[in-house]
């Protein structure tokens, strides 16, 4: 079993004669998503790091930040062979004193997940970026299964003009098509069952899309209502541009489609990409 | 002369392979306290970076942003055999596409100068965090004439994990006492010989401190007064805990006294720490 660091100097010490560095970070309760984001860092640096922590400043005070599984040893023994170092800090660790300074998202930090958890992505930016800073990679792999959150800190890399590559992977599904999540141990089995329609639903819209339909919003309407109609809460179905994240403009051909909804009192997100 | 770098990528192409840099970022015109901090940044690194940037996000709509003097080729001059890098980017190389991603200072970037320069923190949190991501140094030399702005940054440092030193540099000061500026350009023959009034009464109320005198609201009101009287218009005269900026508590021994003051159309600050 790879023994986690836990402290940041030790990290520090660790990674000082490090130079190529590739980093995945993660909140942990690792799944094949994570692990399949860790293998891909090989390719990417000679040195892989993963860490894991689950960073209180990105769950609202009536999220799941209580709950959020964690798993730690079974992590490790996962990272196994795979992560030359795992980082795994304490929340006294990564915030020794009540943080008052943040890096501040762009306006689209505040649609999509944004409208309806409050302050998340600004804890996402935060967090990632003290951990950038900490490691140092010269390259980091998120998984695209939160596209908003990786379109926001690749925003965040080329803004604030940071020195590493930031790579997007592709979401890693169940066989039934259900996106990989570590909220998916929430799911009873009777909503573990239900819940790949939220997948089968962003696809059809998708093949909509590529078959021509271009009324958006009747796309969306449609799609929420599906998921409605079968006792889901839909927080959003939105179709986006890939490139800006915002609705799309006339003639847009690189387009997103993403949603959030709750069964029961699981919040999944799941999203697909739509070349037109 | 020292020929300046102004793109980003040769910047970061010429120091790939630099290992101990030491980085003073400046807004250029530089004069002998400039000159004192590019001095002391050979102590703290191999390789001597300088910037010369006047940042428009840290100046105000009613601000001195086009006014601010600009004199970069004598300011290459000066840097001669000091600084071994002069990156001197445009506007549009540094924010080629409008910044929307900020470093959102800590609660105290909005008292002092920040209450009467709103946004003027975040804009060079912002804009030193940029520097330091295309530069990576080990280390970064801030004069202390700017005392809150390097308060600032060296939190700024800490709660973002920076693998920076930051080092805070004496204020230079001309034969009478005022703090070398480049906003001291701005003054006629007249405000110039009053000038030095305002490091007069800093040190005058320094004193009081140190005789014991413990009456703060006093002391401000009193070095206010003594300013008005001769003509300035004053932001705020502050005496402050030098280890939090905020009002000292009972029993706090490391003092410091700032303030910020009109003369004319300029605005000069100054400050000195007391040490009871």
């Amino acid at each position: 079993m790879t023994e986690p660091i836990h402290d940041a100097a030790a990290l520090r010490a660790r990674l000082a004669k490090e130079s190529a560095i590739a980093f995945v970070p993660t909140m942990g309760n690792l799944h094949e998503g994570h692990v399949s984001l860790v293998r891909q860092a090989r390719e990417h640096g000679r040195c892989v790091v993963a860490s894991i922590f689950v960073n209180p400043l990105q769950f609202g005070p009536n999220e799941d930040f209580d709950k959020y599984p964690r798993t730690l040893d079974a992590d490790c023994a996962k990272l196994e062979g795979l992560a030359d170092v795992v980082f795994a800090p304490s929340v006294a660790e990564m915030y020794p004193v009540p943080q008052q300074i943040f890096v501040e998202p762009p306006p689209v930090a505040a649609e999509l997940c944004g409208a309806f958890r409050p302050g998340h992505f600004r804890g996402v930016t935060t967090v990632v970026l003290k951990l950038f800073n900490l490691v140092q990679p010269q390259a980091a792999v998120f998984g695209k299964k939160d596209y908003q959150q990786f379109f926001i800190l690749k925003e965040m890399a080329r803004q604030l003009n940071l020195p590493i590559v930031l790579i997007g992977a592709e979401t890693r599904r169940a066989e039934d098509g259900l996106a990989l999540s570590s909220r998916n141990g929430y799911l009873s089995a009777g909503e573990r069952a239900e819940a790949t329609r939220l997948y089968r639903t962003l696809s059809r819209l998708r093949e909509a899309l590529q078959d021509g339909e271009r009324d958006f919003s009747r796309l969306e309407a449609s799609a929420r209502a599906g998921l409605e109609g079968a006792g889901w809460r839909v927080d959003y179905v939105s179709v986006r541009s890939a490139d800006t994240l915002l609705a799309p403009l006339p003639g847009e051909t690189r387009l997103v489609v993403l949603a959030a909804a709750w069964l029961g009192g699981t919040r999944l997100i799941d999203n697909v990409e739509a070349t037109l």
